[in-house]
């Protein structure tokens, strides 16, 4: 029997660190994950993590022959292979994830940004085939972006481009806390938890009835919401709209600035659709110019929430192994 | 003698058209300008410009010979040559600007963006030279940005990107009426223009003295608020701070898209130096996340006003002639 080459993808998110043994054709032979939020300790989640990959490895019988790891994560940045101030991970400063990874294995570790690695995948097997210039956000915890200009992955100067969850929505000191130290950046109105933020707000203003209002702030999640505002809740539609109003209008600005084809959204939000992508196409196309309006797509992903991203990271490890 | 080949680059101007004969090493043979609010209509516009180059070329002798025209334009587009609803110009709507200029000759038209040509010219022959990733905003009657990422200009999906200007300082209707029909853009508070709408919103608010409440709106220009900020008058040097700030809020966003090593400020407002650099700067800064702290330059064009698009516009028409 031939032996299958397999690159580890390995998706590293702000709750969930997923990964997968993947083809070079994109097949993932298996996948699993471990809770980001259960370690402490850097080298102690990467020691389970390794030992988790190796023993969905070893299931896999010895037809399997890993060839490196690939890495996405927020702030992961390729050209020194670490994490460096991750707002939505509790391992705080400058993290040396590929050098502690190889404490383990001699095998290449690629580290770049979760969305990075997303906008990847995306190019490689999913909506985003054929295309050239486009975008790709995560919405999950926080919000990530991936920017592909020509073909390409832009890295920028130090490997860090594509952060647009940390641009601020107006000028001047804002009145909401971000994760990064910050205040008023788009994350913390377009994500999951901001998600949450808004609602709060709105439940405060309003008096409409809404069902959420029994819940506690911790015990209220995106799905709960999406949920209500499918039945009509008031509230949980308006939190939406006023998601998708933030994002649609630095959606804009992206626009403007490299004007690509098309901008994915992907993650736990895109899965509300219209919620969601109706207000933001809405303030997108309010906010651009007349050239740019009515030609850049607003599309939801064509890889499931667990996949783009794992497969983005592992195909780091083969387009690594390929000459230019 | 052997001839000179040289290339024409054209910078048009919301006020003037500049344009140079330029041989491959950059040296402007010969360069002059025409007003361009003294045309009306595009085809007049574009025969006085021919006839002003022809007239410029014949005083070289008969030693120059013109290779092709490259022209870079506000809303200039590459792949059609057009110029399509420029808000600094009075040609309005979408003007086959290659296809009229062509009536005049058989030589190579091509146009672009007038802050792309300017970011080529950077490239080339300035202080961008050596640099991979690095933007250039034009700061003249309104605003423009050219992106290089990896050593190219990007263009995007339509030919339309760069495009920093006709983003908005801030979520919902913004109370500047921008040239381009909406409201609140970049380039209504940081331009030549927007520096006396913001000196007229300061003149009103404050009761300090300045030697300035003596012109009206018409007569007021950017020079004039740079000499009596230089003087120490408080109202000038509120509408610098106020420029410096937008300007530098908005960067930040340049940077978190993109990350790139240098931002370069070319044109009539980069001139005022400090007046505009330091609110520039320490906004960009507070608005930065901290990955990217402290690490983009933020840069004085090496180029000349005039020199740096009219250098670019050339130089797309020698790069044109070269097998990728």
């Amino acid at each position: 029997m031939a032996v299958k080459e397999v690159a580890v993808g390995i998706d590293i998110g702000g709750t969930n660190t997923v990964f997968g043994l993947v083809e070079r054709d994109g097949k993932i032979l298996a996948d699993d994950s471990i809770k980001t939020t259960h370690y402490d300790e850097i080298e102690v989640f990467i020691a389970a993590l390794y030992e988790k990959i190796m023993v969905t490895s070893h299931k896999l019988g010895n037809g399997v022959k890993i060839i490196g790891y690939g890495v996405g994560a927020p702030m992961g940045n390729i050209n020194k292979g670490t994490i460096e101030h991750a707002a939505d991970l509790q391992f705080k400063g400058v993290i040396p994830f590929a050098d502690i990874f190889n404490r383990h294995t001699d095998l290449p570790v690629i580290v770049t940004n979760d969305a990075n690695a997303a906008a990847v995948g995306e190019m490689i097997y999913g909506g985003a085939r054929g295309m050239k210039n486009f975008v790709v956000i995560t919405l999950g915890t926080g919000l990530g972006s991936g920017f592909v200009i020509d073909g390409k992955l832009v890295y920028g100067h130090d490997g860090f481009a594509g952060e647009i969850g940390h641009t601020a929505i107006r000028p001047g000191p804002s009145n909401r806390d971000c994760g990064c130290g910050r205040k008023g950046c788009l994350e913390t109105y377009v994500s999951a938890t901001g998600l949450k933020r808004s609602l709060l707000k709105i439940m405060a203003d309003s008096l409409q009835p809404s069902e959420l209002r029994k819940y506690s702030f911790e015990e209220l999640d995106s799905k709960m919401i999406h949920d209500a505002a499918l039945k009509g809740d008031y509230i949980a539609k308006r939190a939406f709209t006023h998601t998708g109003r933030m994002l649609g209008f630095k959606l804009a600005d992206v626009v403007a600035h490299t004007n690509p084809e098309a901008i994915f959204l992907f993650g736990g939000l895109a899965l509300a659709k219209d919620l969601i992508f109706e207000p933001a196409k809405e303030y997108m196309e309010e906010n651009l110019l007349s050239i740019y309006k009515g030609k850049v797509k607003l599309l939801a992903s064509e890889l499931s929430t667990q996949n783009a991203a794992v497969l983005g990271a592992s195909s780091l490890v083969w387009s690594s192994r390929e000459p230019n």
